[in-house]
């Protein structure tokens, strides 16, 4: 009896984990199915119609159905942070059932200073929309059964300097005269040779026009034409209107210089030179004995791989060593201030980051790190973190932003990542990692540490990161973390904060026209934890 | 006979006055024709040829006359720095009659280390080349005379999200049977709304076609196309076919997260609150009284405005006052390394840079470049900065880099601007000013002050922000320079080699693949003068 109770219970137990495992290994929801779809038809038609003046209105009272499966992928007006509402806030129910949670940003402010801060954040996100906005978004469509032939892409020239616009032609119908113009804004429409039997006119100026009786020769006249820009800018685009009679077309010219290469000695060709490649960055706060411990733990491996320290704590000792450098800055001045500032006088082709409490082991391989940059296109990669207890974490991160509308767009963080990087079955390719990373100095250093945020950030390097860095993760290069084992729900410090996240992901409403002052917004998350200047 | 004698030696000496003022004002030569233009008639047909694919060669046996005004300005293969050679080598000479000087750089190299060294750059460059390449860039041309209607710019898809397509359509003849097909390689092709009469194949693959015996409902289902991304990349374009028979066409959408703005409280509305706005910028060395009289001289005017002070002197003394951040840095770390410093450290809209041995004075009125900054596109505008002497400088710098080929690209610096700004007459719009400048926070970070430049640099930032800085530059805010005049052959520090720089212009050969180890630029041009690492 005793046996067949031991094993009903070792079975219960058993069952108990299995479907623990379970539940926790349950993949998160797919994220469109939280967000309700309302007015589907007129959404997709109005969709449309905002976006093609050229729409045929012959064709309006064809019938249509709406897809739904499709319709509803489509941007709407306005986006949605809806997150699970209700469930008990007991420890471990967070790691057994992680939730999305939403948060409205807006009630970071305090309701007297807030109407006038909306104004003057309008006027700031207004400036920066104007300075962001460019010809070359504008929705240009070309036009069936035009005799016109031209370039629709492809079109560059440095400033202040000509070039021929290939891909000019007339393909028309015989008739006695055919005539072409050209008209451009920011510079001049010329020729670079000359065509018998072509009258030019304008040549030189921003409108110009050629004639011919001889089709041919026009065409040949055509590969001749040329753009200067006159009007300097140092990155802009002009729109050129090509036209014959009853024809128009447009496209435009990319104006700008090249991309001047920022290159980097790599060391002799060979294996990976990591003191030649890689500097260590890290910041450090009030804990020598913890920064202490990670040096001497990264010399056991790289005894000359360079380590740059910056040090806002209160009364600042000294670190030295052989390729130490240590820069003391203002008492607290902050979090990404100095990392802000670690990574400004890097000198080598990448850096790494650490945090001045982690602890380098047999398993901490940056050759690893370098392979993977050496030989993809990502600008960034994560390696492991692990815990005490052996936990080990790469806290992968999704980032997207849904655009919306004037109470501000949607910014969606999920746990988990987008495939496998070929060729590194133990590498992913996400938006945001843990804070060990290797990265390009040069993608890091023009993404920056914003050094406004002095207390509690991490996943705002990576925001700012959308869409200039491609970041990968792999979880066989693993740093140890000295830290003991903090329960998640008491309040943690910068880098413990990162290891226990067990949400499966946050939707932030960016409060306001689209902007955010930005020490208000992880105040808001997490609900005047931190003190924040 | 006297008086005579006096009238005839003033006369004289007036004569002599007008005529070195004349020498001096004169313009300096167009540069265009310094370099010298080989092979005219070829270089054009290969231009051309080169880039059009659809050259219609029929057209090959029509003759022409090359315009050289017109086709001298065509970009060359290779480019040519020459400068004038011969001349005395005496001070004032330089004054007198500005030269260009040309120098190729790779003397910068030890010999035996060039070979090697180009190897490792040229794959280092060609790393980057593979990064730069984007599908975006390919010319694209518009065929003549197809029944094909379709958008050639203006799409845009954040990462795996879905975009209706607008501007799709068909004007074909009638026939039975219209089909057209639609092919994708970053994403899949599908319908939000389904019409009668449409046969619809692969919809939600990477290629879908739609066939139809009625042309206005083909049309319809047209106007209902989206194109959903579903390879992940931060930063990409795919490039989409569209078919019919006998007719194709090529358009691109480009896939890419949107523009995150970063807006930066600028205080109460109102009037310039410059405390609010500026953070004052400095690097210094070993000259704590110049910087203490920099400090009390800016305390004058603006007694809150944050100073920031990056030092790398050898015993680092203490800075204290409010409103003041001090900034240790490891002794002789370098120039542009404590710029990078100084500047990954403001947090408000705008900095300043000053050097450690300029005078704030009545005429230092910030207000006037933050109104440039404030009511204007430019990223950043310089003042002037006035010598002992009297003699004040703008140091207005135009920079332009003209492609070459293996032997490296040409750079070409020239004293002068290229026009006023509207609405501020004192104010002029260049590539280089001095250092003294106010400019946006967030662009002078993005472009960054290159650590690995320790000792002379000054228009390296500016030839890294081509492209990306629209800068201007204003003679009515001046700075005093403290340090006492010196003879403009004796070998200068930092900021004197800027303000005394009477050559109209250079010309450096960027050796090798179109790129160079920073280091070995400026040491090259001074010959050696400076030891740099």
């Amino acid at each position: 009896m005793r046996s067949l109770k031991k094993t009903v219970l070792l079975a219960i137990l058993v069952s108990v984990v299995l479907v623990l495992a379970l539940i926790h290994s349950w993949p998160a929801r797919a994220y469109t199915t939280v967000d309700v779809w309302q007015q589907l038809a007129p959404v997709v038609e109005r969709n449309v119609e905002d976006r093609l003046p050229l729409l045929d209105h012959q064709l309006s009272n064809i019938p249509f159905h709406v897809k739904t499966s499709v319709a509803s992928l489509l941007p709407r007006n306005g986006c949605v942070c809806e997150g699970e509402s209700g469930g008990i806030n007991l420890p471990f129910v967070q790691l057994l059932f992680p939730r999305v949670s939403a948060h409205p940003l807006h009630t970071a402010f305090n309701a007297s200073d807030l109407g006038e801060m909306k104004t003057r954040r309008a006027k700031e996100y207004e400036s920066f929309q104007r300075r962001l906005k460019s010809p070359a978004d504008v929705l240009l469509i070309a036009e069936a059964n035009s005799p016109l032939q031209y370039p629709t892409q492809g079109l560059e020239v440095r400033p202040l300097k000509t070039t021929i616009i290939p891909g000019l032609a007339l393909h028309d119908a015989p008739r006695d005269h055919y005539t072409v113009s050209l008209t451009a804004t920011l510079g001049t429409i010329n020729v670079a040779a000359e065509v018998d039997a072509v009258k030019i006119k304008g040549d030189g100026e921003m409108h110009m026009s050629l004639s011919s009786s001889l089709l041919p020769n026009l065409n040949r006249q055509l590969q001749f034409v040329t753009y200067t820009n006159t009007l300097f800018h140092p990155s802009t685009v002009d729109t050129v209107q090509f036209k014959t009679e009853g024809h128009e077309a447009a496209f435009s010219i990319k104006i700008r210089h090249g991309v001047t290469p920022k290159l980097y000695n790599t060391g002799s060709i060979g294996e990976y030179n990591v003191s030649a490649l890689v500097t260590i960055a890290t910041k450090t706060f009030l804990r020598y004995e913890k920064l202490q411990n990670l040096i001497d733990s990264i010399r056991r491996y790289y005894p000359t791989v360079t380590i740059i320290i910056a040090d806002d704590s209160e009364n600042p000792q000294t670190i030295s060593g052989p390729y130490i450098e240590h820069y003391i800055m203002p008492f607290g001045k902050g979090w990404f201030a100095g990392r802000n500032l670690a990574v400004s006088q890097v000198t080598t082709k990448y850096v790494l980051w650490v945090d001045d409490d982690f602890i380098f082991t047999a398993k901490t391989k940056l050759e690893k790190l370098v392979d993977v940059l050496e030989r993809t296109t990502l600008d960034l990669v994560g390696g492991a973190v692990q815990e005490a207890t052996g936990y080990t974490a790469t806290y992968r991160q999704t980032i997207s932003i849904e655009p919306g509308e004037e109470d501000g767009d949607c910014l969606h963080l999920r746990r988990g990542f987008y495939h496998v990087v070929q060729g590194f079955p133990n590498c992913v390719v996400t938006d945001g990692v843990i804070n060990f990373f290797l990265a390009r100095t040069e993608k890091v250093q023009q993404v920056g540490f914003d050094p406004r945020l002095a207390r509690v950030a991490h996943l705002e390097f990576f925001i700012d990161g959308l869409g200039s860095l491609h970041v990968g993760s792999c979880d066989d290069v693993i740093v140890n973390h000295a830290t003991k084992i903090k329960l998640p729900w008491v309040s943690q410090s910068e880098s413990e904060k990162t290891s226990f996240m067990p949400s499966a992901g946050f939707c932030f409403k960016l409060s306001s026209v689209g902007g955010l002052w930005r020490t208000q917004m992880w105040k808001a998350l997490l609900g005047g934890r931190n003190s924040i200047s």
